[in-house]
């Protein structure tokens, strides 16, 4: 099977891309199964229950989220209406929300879906490597699931390039959101997985990571805060990672990254 | 005029790589200048005096370091011995070395090289943004130099990103080193600037940033330090960037990623 | 001569300690000099100029300040106006208000005043080691100086106790803010520089430094943010440390910590 | 009962103090029981099972630990042998050793004694607030333990808060370690629970936190690491803190500090 997978969206600039391109990459390239990083679709601080149905709307099958993910503070409730929006899986017990979903894609494919939070240079959180570890282990890849991908929203290359050798044979896809910069260090491990280290983000690239130039750079230069932060509304690059899995076993057979529109070098898949 | 950059070099395999494939590649694409990362070549903790002519014996003109600059505590010394070896710019006074230099290249281009240090989720250091401001201040681009590169060794892209449109229009080329994972976010920027958030490691991808992988698994999942970190020996990838350069301004005309060899998808310059 | 410190007032009940108490304090102990960290001072963030007036008309000859010193965006100019209002000095060039000053006591004494920003822990800035070198050295301690008060503004006890061991025999006391929580290392250093790692808060301690109890206590045990922090407004304790001066050295002869009010065990100056 | 508890041993200089200063304070103050944090016994890196042994031989009934648990590599083992040296509980499931310890005292109390490390400001670890939950819960105060006492080794100050509050009258101490600095915050919360956020160390204060002063001088001045940090073996001062629990309740009635020898104003109990 087929899946896109699309790094945090951000502000208005990354919803519209997601509106205006998803659903002709989803036509143009028969994708079975799009999930949609969303923990900055509002305003550049989390998603609001009427972004997170844009998204939807647009192709996401799953809608999954980060350390922002309860920024709007209305989707502590609205959360639990939703199992295709799901949030880190590592937040204490109790947290709204769920972590892992298994949802049935447009041509009938079972797909589990897990968000994790890193935990180095980032607030403290349970263990995700335990975390993510018992959300596969209920749902085999191969058996009960054919795909499964692990959205692990760090911040350090090191946890990255751990997490996806931890799990290397046991899922499909892992890739990093956060860092709203994309690599290009996509591949495929030994056991099977596919690694990317960030999707980089649906954004206006030409930005302090999303957000417009002066008041980062005024910061970074005199060490204070004299404004908000405010989400960059030049065209979006829609960046993340495609990947295509085997029918039996469910690894990555193929992965390549998805870079369009904007002011990043253009990639499209070749299958 | 063309350069080349290439990012961290990762022990052994990493010089391997650099020893066979350097030397090539500046004949082949006719590279005006290379500078390269050295920061990591020596068991993957800083570089000895032999090491570092190692590189520049396979065609590096100038070779820069980051936050592991002097863990061969003998570089203390013999950084003192060699203009084409620069560290940080924004250590203290009185550090051993320099953190910029200017050098003639193959073709008698004059190239200001610039190395400095990021501080978020980074040790305490002084003002990359004023320190390589002053260090660029001194020779111009496009007057005393036909080309500036900055090697911004950082953690954090926002820092990254900070430090690339500050520099806009007065540098050729800011790449990023340090999270040994190469970003597909190769730009020019609105005044001509070329930027790339992290060019890379040149090393053994099948491992942690680097290292083998069984201990930083081991870290990552028990919380508890059993071993040493060991260079992984498997082929190397050479990550870094190509750009080209207007003859007049010294802008950024070109940028394109470059990584050859290993088990990354390979990348050549298309000019 | 006398000196007093009192440590980071915390809201209202900071403020109303140090109006109710200090004035009292400074007759009864014949107190020559007073220094009040004001950084909480305002609802916990910042101080306006009014809170400012206040702690002075309570008898504050200098107030410092942290890495809280501009969250109320009117000191950034209403800080130009007063030579006894001081921010940390390692603030890049440019920055609003100065870092250092000497101030006549109302018995005639010269003293001078310095507040920096301690990086461990802490965002980014310049380096606060050479910074109080330099404003020390142009007024130094028994020549210009009567008495040197370094107020270090500092999350780790290591940085601390380096700045405290830096200045030795160059300063009459190096007392540490920031933590909201004193300690009780109160000593006299070889060089006979008195230290204290920090002076503690003037707020009420029935609190999470000073912060009413919910909020915080949600946040650790759920890991979400759901309202924002509330100064406690309980009685305060007020905190700091009081020291006599060697009339011609200007070193430190005695430490005492002084804990007056609220809920910590009481401390007051035995000479 | 009476109840002493003493911060990080530091080295030589702590190990001497203890050994020779803490058989008469436990007779003198006719103590009930005795814990000793040992993180930093051995070069100050850690504890051997010898060390281990010296602290229980001059009167600890428990000795716990911290980050530096494991630091002597030979404990990985030798923890398994005694059911009175315990670890921070926070560690992930799997690691050696045990965080929490129920043990019955020279005067037959039973005691439990519970170890967790903080995470803010720290490396990555289970969250310590539900560890410690656990802990007390399957042994609750007043019912089987007649005293629980909670090391808590923590860096920030807003944790420790937290902790107390969280635990507040459900144990009879909640004590920090790590900062080596000891505080005068010891209070008894309105729920019966005592505080006291550092204990301080066992150590040399003529140091950086217990290490010679050049070396950590050195780096904060210099920016650059020139050799190791080695404990400093002047007088050490003996840091904890006391307390009286209630026959019935086991909930805290007097909490004061204790500073024995050393350059630390000294301080003994009252009872
Ligand atoms: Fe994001
Ligand atoms: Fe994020
Ligand atoms: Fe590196
Ligand atoms: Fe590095
Ligand atoms: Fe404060
Ligand atoms: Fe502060
Ligand atoms: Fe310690
Ligand atoms: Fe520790």
């Amino acid at each position: 099977m087929r899946l896109l997978f699309l790094g945090d969206v951000m502000g208005r600039a990354g919803r519209d891309a997601v509106a205006e391109r998803l659903p002709d990459m989803i036509e143009r390239y028969r994708f079975d199964f799009v999930i949609v990083n969303g923990e900055n679709a509002s305003h550049g601080r989390g998603i609001t229950e009427a972004h997170y149905e844009l998204l939807r709307d647009a192709g996401a099958d799953v809608v999954t989220l980060g350390d922002h993910a309860f920024d709007q503070r209305e989707l502590m409730t609205a959360i639990e209406r939703h199992d295709t929006l799901i949030r880190p899986i590592n937040f204490p017990p109790g947290a709204p929300g769920r972590g892992a979903t298994m949802i049935t894609g447009r041509n009938g494919h079972q797909v589990l879906v897990v968000n994790a939070l890193g935990r180095v240079f980032m607030p403290p959180m349970d263990d995700p490597f335990r975390a993510v570890d018992n959300a596969i282990a209920r749902c085999p890849l191969g058996e009960q699931a054919d795909a499964i991908v692990v959205d692990f929203h760090a911040e350090a290359t090191s946890e990255m390039q751990g997490m996806g050798h931890y799990l290397d044979g046991r899922v499909s896809l892992v890739v990093g959101t956060h860092t709203h910069i994309p690599t290009s260090d996509h591949r495929i491990l030994r056991g099977g997985t596919g690694l990317m280290s960030d999707a980089g983000m649906c954004g206006d690239y030409d930005s302090v990571i999303g957000m417009e130039l002066e008041e980062p750079l005024n910061r970074f230069v005199t060490g204070l805060a004299t404004a908000r932060f405010t989400p960059s509304e030049g065209e979006a690059t829609l960046c993340g990672v495609a990947i295509e899995t085997d029918r039996a076993s469910g690894l990555c057979t193929q992965i390549q990254p998805v870079r369009v529109g904007g002011s990043l070098s253009q990639a499209l898949p070749q299958f």
